[in-house]
């Protein structure tokens, strides 16, 4: 068997599987509280217009713009006081000729009036039912027209969306309180080698704890899936297969992370083979750490084998897992969701690399006086588990570049 | 009473109001799987040695690295081959003089060897229980060292880290399945305003519904605390302060957001006073929007008054609610906190502003050829729902800039 006889750039790896992948289409309803940062499954259409009534912006009084044409300081006009309207109130006169009605911030605007003056350019004369205007209004001025905020009928929200706070406001000012969204897509996380043992037991001579799932399935949560762990599957081909098979029944996605020798490896590529049509697809992506990935697709189900050393499990499950994730999970693409985790820095010390091959070095992250962020690498065993423990972030050296300069600007991931 | 008496810069206003609150000290034990997000309550020391024994990084031959001194294609070494060890098994002999045994990535180093060959510097002797070495291998060369990664005893994790992947992933390699936490922060959230309804219902004339519980709770929820609705309130003396002492009775935070009238504002501010000693500490932050916020301590308790405005309110949960939230969760201060949600871009447009004040400026993202993001203000309506809605993010203009010219850099903030 050829290990790594294709060796693809990560973007072009995920971009081409991604293509074979469907989103999952099944839906369920939630309540409003609940809808952050789930997927809308359908548009949501604004069944009424906001604001519904023209409302006061400001503390002030309500008047016909004309009638304060040309007021000034020096030059004050004279309004008959006609009523105060509270905010939540609906006003029970109109605002006539050379009236003024007091208003208040979101106060509904009395018919006739096309203007709110505020309290600050106005005086009150004592004595008469009367207020003096020092500043002209403008038609419109401190006033917010019916459906200036949405209309009805338009398109609040668009299915894709992955609904932010200020979007699940607007569903709230529209009265939308039970959203359908997507399910969770369901991920299936398999461990493999006969070296390791669960986190919760004690490792014997030569094994060690299984560190992958747990890391894995945090990604997972945090990209907003169902993570389902499944255990150890020993690096024997019958019992692998039917650990494989278990898993993958009923997941939108199975990752697994192989055992870190050659052999391993290969059984599990050669596993994940017989698991359905067409199989492998890509075994072998130009990143570091991470470059033995196998990505596969097993009857309808996308497979992500990922490297067992857990540095490039974790750098793996950021590039990969987690963007498969979010178009599993029917997401359209935003900026919100791609630059999440994600700075800008700049690179304090040179990090050398190989055109052809996307970087990810380890390193700890200060603000200078300045308030820039700057990327400090950590060199060495940049494969540790507490390497990536001390880590704030992991720079990110682009295909294209043979390293990056000191002072350059680079992009960091900061998976949380 | 005086309006806006004393209008603090956000950063200050929050670092000088965060002096006087406390982390809560509540904590409780969440199996791995739910740590992930949580804030450590107690330092982690590592209670054995990692790797604790020495492994190889490397498919090869575990050997003595004198052995192998000078080696080369042109003048190979030939060691006797004298076993396999496969991952997870502990090696039966000792590699003795001029012996190699093949060892696999993972696998425990047999006693006696200090160096691994890898297997592609190697050839095998046809016929001959030997290995043809063609390359000097160094002492350590391609082995984890007993303890590389973490020695017992040492502080694995500290107490207040919120847990990211990589962490959770260290937690299982050292066995902690169980990890104490502190408590998610208890936020009561109240609406105030006589014209407004909750969410579900439908509006009266001159009604709106509650946007700003929907959304405080969500931005609660992100940062990581727990939500607690407690409806609307009125703008009634009596029935708002019975309203925000029930609210308040158990939370270790009270966030409302207050009616968007002036008099509603200051009945919202007197009532808030007269919940507990010392009351009011600030009242108006330079920020816009938000500028009538009113930060209190009340016996104990903080109070985070918002702006009725739905912009407001969203950009002062952002900048105000969220860090205090950090705080109290007992959070350390990391960069993976302080930036997340934060992008930097590239202004397309000139932003004008006042020194003195942070204006956030909703606005529209969009990644040019060469990688940059760009942000485009969305002038006109800021102050509208749905233009939050519409945007990708806000602009933060700093305190002491009066506008930003196009082309300059500039932080987004990008609320999830």
């Amino acid at each position: 068997m050829h290990e790594l006889f294709s060796v693809l750039p990560p973007g072009e790896a995920l971009a081409s599987f991604a293509r074979g992948c469907s989103p999952i289409e099944r839906s369920e309803i939630v309540l409003l509280d609940a809808a952050a940062g789930r997927v809308l499954a359908v548009d949501v259409i604004a069944a009424e217009t906001l604001p519904s009534f023209a409302r006061s912006t400001m503390d002030g009084y309500a008047v016909r713009a004309a009638d304060t044409h040309g007021a000034s300081e020096q030059s004050p006009a004279y309004l008959r006081l006609a009523g105060d309207v509270p905010t939540g109130v609906v006003p029970d006169r109109p605002v006539g000729a050379r009236e003024a009605i007091r208003t208040h911030t979101g106060a509904m605007l009395p018919p006739g009036a096309d203007a709110v003056v505020i309290v600050e350019d106005t005086n009150p004369v004592p004595g008469a039912d009367e207020v003096e205007v020092l500043a002209a209004a403008a038609p419109g001025e401190n006033v917010l027209a019916v459906g200036e905020d949405i209309e009805q009928g338009a398109v609040a929200l668009r299915a894709g969306r992955r609904l932010r706070a200020a979007d699940v406001g607007g569903l709230a000012a529209l009265g939308v309180t039970r959203v359908t969204v997507r399910e969770r897509p369901r991920v299936a996380i398999v461990s493999t080698g006969d070296e390791v043992v669960p986190a919760d037991s004690r490792p014997g001579g030569a094994q060690v704890r299984d560190v992958n799932a747990a890391t894995v399935a945090a990604v997972v949560r945090d990209a907003g899936g169902v993570a389902i762990p499944c255990g150890i599957a020993p690096d024997e081909p019958r019992a692998l297969e039917a650990a494989l098979r278990a898993a993958i029944d009923g997941a939108d996605l199975l990752v697994l992370s192989a055992g870190s020798s050659v052999s391993a490896r290969d059984l599990t590529a050669e596993t994940v083979r017989r698991l359905g049509a067409p199989g492998v697809l890509v075994h072998g992506i130009a990143i570091k750490p991470g470059k033995p990935t196998v990505l596969a697709m097993c009857d309808g189900t996308p497979v992500v084998g990922l490297p067992g050393n857990p540095a490039s499990a974790l750098v793996v499950a950021w590039r990969i897992v987690r963007p498969l994730l979010r178009l599993l999970g029917g997401e359209s693409p935003s900026f919100a969701a791609e630059r999440a985790g994600e700075l800008d820095a700049i690179l304090d010390g040179a990090v050398p690399s190989r055109p052809g091959r996307e970087d990810y070095v380890p390193c700890t992250l200060t603000t200078d006086e300045s308030g820039d962020v700057r990327a400090r690498p950590i060199f060495g065993a940049s494969n540790l588990i507490f390497t990536l423990v001390r880590a704030d972030g992991l720079i990110a050296v682009p295909l294209d570049r043979s390293g990056v300069g000191a002072g350059e600007r680079v992009r960091v991931i900061v998976p949380s």
